[in-house]
């Protein structure tokens, strides 16, 4: 199933098993580097040389930053970017191989639960299951995500 | 309690009930910007004038990167850096307050837990709860953050 046009999506566009899988992302070192010196200075995300005999073997992406690769795809494919009302919050990350120089990152997100909110009758809360793959096809990222979003408007 | 510097910290230094407050962190408006631009570019976070008629009445820092500000606080001021093995992963995060241009960011950390691995005996997990708060004091992002850390060597 495709989602209608970015400027035209949901809540009622949005169902539950829905599977999207989109993007084709490639990351490499120096935006490895300067993303963690600005928030997560660690020395197997900053430097090459002393990355190479920590806990990774090498450099690799922090896990916020692969969290941010996840969130543009998802502005880029999947949000309502006209209408997007923000996110009630993000459950269960876990980065399950690290990320390296050179990989190519995509996500698969599949619907859970679309729900009216109780307190706004004007928007629903959409929760799905997202996991961002490699090249490789393994899972480096996955989070139970929600997302705030407007119900379409009576005709 | 302080913890021992940041080269000697081991898992037997993160006892739980440990509350640690530390930063104290500007967020300019082309930091949010630039942050947006490369990794949530919905208009809330990327325009300043387009953002006055959003959800948040103005432009806002992407919660992603809220969560990358906390990080950088946890490396400077609470991970052991010399050693640090990375997280097994986040939980529950939340943001119940928007983050605005030249709002001022600290950390809030309580440890919950602190265990040795099951299958790697030289480590443990480290969980806390997690706070940011602005300079009104009111909570821009929580979370539960499990750390992986080495156990202290025998002497």
């Amino acid at each position: 199933m495709a989602l209608p046009p970015a400027d035209d999506r949901y809540l009622e566009d949005y169902r539950v098993g829905t599977l999207e899988e989109f993007g084709d992302v490639l990351i490499e070192e120096d935006e490895v580097i300067d993303f963690a010196r600005k928030y997560d200075p660690q020395y197997f995300h900053t430097d090459p040389v002393r990355a190479k005999d920590g806990p990774f073997g090498g450099l690799v992406a922090s896990g916020w930053q692969t969290c941010g690769i996840f969130m543009r795809l998802m502005v880029e494919h999947f949000v309502p970017t006209h209408a997007s009302l923000g996110s009630p919050g993000v459950d269960a990350i876990r980065w399950p191989q690290p990320v390296r120089p050179g990989d190519r990152l995509r996500a698969k997100v599949m619907i859970l639960e679309s729900r009216r909110s109780r307190s706004k009758p004007d928007r629903g809360i959409v929760t799905m299951r997202n996991r961002t793959l490699n090249q490789h096809g393994e899972a480096v990222q996955v989070a139970v995500v929600k997302l705030l979003v407007p119900r379409r408007p009576a005709a």
